[in-house]
């Protein structure tokens, strides 16, 4: 488009913005108006995408991480003639597909669910790693930031990341409005300050009137001729631009245009420019599908092998019979034990450094692209990309992740080490599933499980070595459990995962010792869980004690409790976690100190089948 | 210290670093050696600090970010007198106050927990910002840094800040000693990539050899004397130096020195220089006490305001009361309502922007200076700040944070916006008390009790208005919980809490219109639990269902399930919960279309009155 087609189209963004956020009667408008210009330019002249087929491989990827801003994405795919304007007038109504914010479960052409703000960059940069390293079609990543999102350190990860891997399919579109939610910026229109913290990350950065649209223009122009390092576009731009009421104008965030009649008259009326985006080259993936044979590793039965080892060498076998897996790690891979999938595919291995947030979002990008990511770090680390794991979820988006070192069983190093929050996090998110293997074949079989699930997937490995109790053949189905010790005599049920399975079968064989048979459960599938073997337990030993190297709160305990949470009869039942703040101390003293070994199990199981009530 | 003293220290604090990790068979030794000289000089001739009087308002702040590198602080208390070599010796051993990374929790002198790495920095900047606009009593903030942990995105939400704020009090040692856990670093021995991110955020920055003492020396009185700026010192050094078996060597992250003997031979054997640490100036606290009598806002019964509102309003009087109340928000004032408070009490009052992360590393700043910290966001974004939240609790930090815009129930911004874990977090975090208030005299009182108590406090409010159903004068103690429906005859209990209390009372209303008595109770305080009402209310009606504006796993359900995880009679139960992902609706459609609205609340009532067992 020339100059003046560009003005108008800006022009019919920002109306439509204004129109779908007043029919609406919420929304965010005036963030909208101010990216107008820069939208304008990019979907006519720039941006290369097929919306008939947002799988095409050769497609640009374009993320809108001000979410909020969506009135202004709905309003470009409207000039694209993608939705039509009954449509953008259901903007933020049940069953809409326009969402407040948008997200790729609704919108085939949305990579990642934002709205979360500061997280559309590290997921570009995400899908830009995938596009350099393993697509290699050549399409280019574009990403629409506001400028109070850059006080996000989210974005500056992202920014050291994408800087150090030369990402030049990467352009950052920065719209420094001036204004954030409750008044100005820290910089304001300070460019530079944007600019000059961008190139000290080692990037290439524009800084331009984002209302001139040929200095847009040019700009994108300019970012997609640079080589060998991203580009940050920092534009200056007004928010509520176009319309005397609103433009610059501070305490105008997220409502819709008051006088949305006038506003619009103002801004030129309605109008039908028609966008036409450029089709995407002819491309294909380069997908190989890998050696489609799946040979686990597999240990004999009493054998020491630490779960976390397990797991690093199922991954590898993984990858190596599927060649859509990838892995990543927050530099600790020589304990997550990643470091085996490294040497073996180095090419589909992503180091993240110390940076969960980044990590967590590459594994979003590369499932965007189509990978099965493995994203790894110590459990208790996993908290710091939180975030990031609930917008996932929201995305719909298909990433395992997996936590090393869980509980107090880590030993020396103290509580900052051990994950304890973990299974509650990631209980409590959206769709997910939690697996906590105690063995290491078991740990191998639901490696290949997870790659075949949907969603969030947790695996929680160990740091410390464990006695394989499960033969290689065994299955372990996600949703299942194992029953490990089990008679008709049973008067108590013990339910572990993990570390803690091992302490159960020797408080169960303490306490047949005293005539008192015990029925054991290794819950590894800790969501979904294995309702009717619990069920069953109850109703044939009566009561329950579950125990777990994790916090009370959110865990096994709970996960057990909500089997019961239907309606029908409740065991009677008691809770062994770790309550305490545990310090420095070697493993078994770890899990003494924490009441959840063997003789405390034991001590509790004796309490509750004599009937008394624990305090 | 003259030079030649500098040097000894430096290899004595070695020598002590390598012989307590070889005597506990674990630990970090090499992590140590590189930064001993930078610790020497930084104890001996800059610090001033009364370890008899760690409270002593003139004491400089030390924090060790790298707090893997404990050996190294272990070894500088020795050298000052304040632990001896038995104590050293008990390193990481069970019981013994030198954990594997230090907690204020068992070390007087600890200002914050550490080993989560990139969160030194950030809380450091939050002590800063007590000593620039609070305390007033001169003292400066020294923070020992890894090289790896400046690739997490908090590390430069805490320079940003701090540049921002012109934090000429702080002082950032980075040891640049080019290995992290599994190799090098991304940037090497090459200084300059990070003095030119934190010039960019408008820091001071001097580059030294980090093992010339006098070098330190000098970069030390470069930065004392640096006014308007923080100050950033880059220091390269060698991992595991001094000894030739680990200089500068790959591979032997967090494992001792293999020949300990040989290595402290090396370094020229035990030494006992002794370090005087210097005293602090003079200094006196210039904390008011505020009015002294709070003045709580009050409504009337039948008002329509939102808890939100109550906060702002609670909090504000609250700060008029106690002049040690302090509030912090990430850009979202006029959401959470914390705008009252700034309005009010400006000065004391911290605009973090949109860094999470920083906003709770300030208030465990703050906390650690006196404080009575406040810091809101919407509840979802409370997410991003999840680790700092965790290991706030090692530290046994005490700081309020208070998450708005919870659940479903804020309408049409979608998922993103939401608030639907918060519960689960938080109550996993160790010692956290959670609430969740109904209405708006209910808000301002629990306002008020958050500010005794200790640990982790989380409030939970909501956006849109809600009916006052208590009077200005009910109490509500934590721990408690309201019965608002109550009759000898009741059939079923329903547990809600804040928007869904309502839910519950319509659903009452309509169910006692069908002949079956309902019970309501409001469990504002979701931990700790008020365990004894909900025992009477099973005894008395049978059957319970809990109901709460959140995901099913680790929140109110999981509450009441662990209530009756003590080996008692367990009541039949359902929960209430959102299991769907949202999208965008008007609130009352949302609760509906999750199923935790009055309507749904009376059909699982019915179901499970009439035993039947819901599906």
């Amino acid at each position: 488009m020339n100059t003046e087609e560009l003005v108008e189209l800006g022009q019919q963004l920002r109306v439509d913005s204004v129109r779908a956020a007043a029919e609406a009667g919420s929304g965010h408008p005036t963030s909208s108006m101010s990216a107008a210009d820069l939208m304008a330019v990019l979907f006519a002249n720039h941006l290369r995408y097929d919306f008939e087929r947002p799988a095409h491989p050769g497609n640009d990827r374009f993320v809108l991480s001000k979410g909020h801003a969506s009135p202004l994405l709905y309003a470009a795919y409207k000039a694209a003639g993608v939705i039509d304007d009954e449509e953008l007038r259901t903007f933020r109504r049940l069953g809409s597909r326009l969402e407040g914010h948008p997200t790729p479960q609704r919108l085939p052409w949305v990579e990642t669910a934002t709205g979360s703000l500061g997280q559309g960059l590290p997921v570009g940069v995400g899908i830009a790693l995938a596009g350099q390293r393993l697509d290699r079609t050549g399409y280019r990543v574009w990403v629409l930031c506001g400028d109070s999102e850059l006080a996000e350190g989210s974005v500056w990860e992202a920014a050291e990341h994408a800087g150090y891997e030369r990402l030049d399919n990467l352009v950052v579109i920065v719209d420094v409005n001036r204004l954030g939610q409750r008044g100005p910026t820290r910089h304001g229109h300070d460019l530079d300050a944007y600019a000059r913290r961008f190139r000290a990350f080692d990037w290439h950065t524009v800084e331009i009137d984002g209302h001139d649209v040929d200095a847009v223009d040019r700009a994108y122009g300019e970012a997609l001729s640079t080589r060998g390092q991203p580009t940050a576009i920092i534009a200056r731009t007004l928010k509520g631009k176009g319309v005397a009421a609103t433009e610059d104008h501070e305490g105008l965030h997220g409502k819709p245009v008051k006088d949305a009649d006038e506003a619009i008259a103002e801004l030129g009326g309605p109008r039908s420019v028609a966008l036409r985006v450029q089709e995407p080259p002819t491309a294909r993936s380069l997908h190989s599908t890998g050696s489609g044979e799946l040979e686990l590793p597999h240990w004999d039965k009493g054998e020491q092998v630490a779960t976390r080892d397990a797991f690093g060498q199922a991954l590898t076998a993984l990858g190596t019979a599927r060649a859509d897996v990838v892995a990543l790690d927050g530099e600790v891979g020589d304990s997550t034990r990643a470091e085996l999938f490294a040497k073996e595919h180095p090419e589909r291995y992503f180091e993240c450094y110390i940076a969960e947030q980044q990590m967590v979002a590459t594994a979003v990008g590369m499932a965007a692209r189509g990978r099965v990511p493995y994203a790894t770090t110590f459990a208790a680390f996993l908290t710091r990309a939180h975030d990031f794991v609930r917008m996932a979820a929201i995305s719909g988006s298909g990433i395992n992740l997996v936590g090393s070192h869980a509980g107090v069983a880590i030993g020396q190093d103290g509580p900052s080490q051990m994950g304890l929050e973990d299974l509650a996090m990631m209980r409590s998110v959206h769709g997910s599933t939690v697996l906590y293997p105690c063995d290491a074949n078991q740990t191998a079989k639901l490696v290949a499980e997870t790659a075949a699930l949907e969603g969030i997937r947790y695996l929680r490995t160990s740091r410390g070595a464990a006695e394989v109790v499960y033969g290689p053949d065994e299955e372990f189905p996600v949703g299942g459990s194992k029953v490990l010790r089990s008679s008709a005599r049973d008067r108590l049920t013990v339910v572990a995962a993990g570390v803690t399975v091992a302490e159960a079968l020797a408080a169960a064989d303490a306490l047949a010792g005293e005539g008192i048979p015990v029925r054991v459960i290794d819950l590894y599938s800790v969501k979904p869980v294995d309702r009717d073997t619990l069920r069953r337990a109850a109703e044939e030993t009566g009561c329950l004690v579950t125990v777990e190297d994790h916090h009370p709160e959110g865990g096994l305990g709970d996960a057990v409790a909500e089997a019961f949470a239907d309606g029908g009869p409740v065991p009677r039942l008691v809770r062994l976690a770790v309550r305490t703040m545990p310090g420095s101390a070697a493993p078994d003293e770890q899990l003494h100190a924490a009441g959840i070994d063997a003789d405390s199990i034991a001590t509790a199981g004796r309490l509750l089948v004599e009937q008394a009530v624990v305090p």
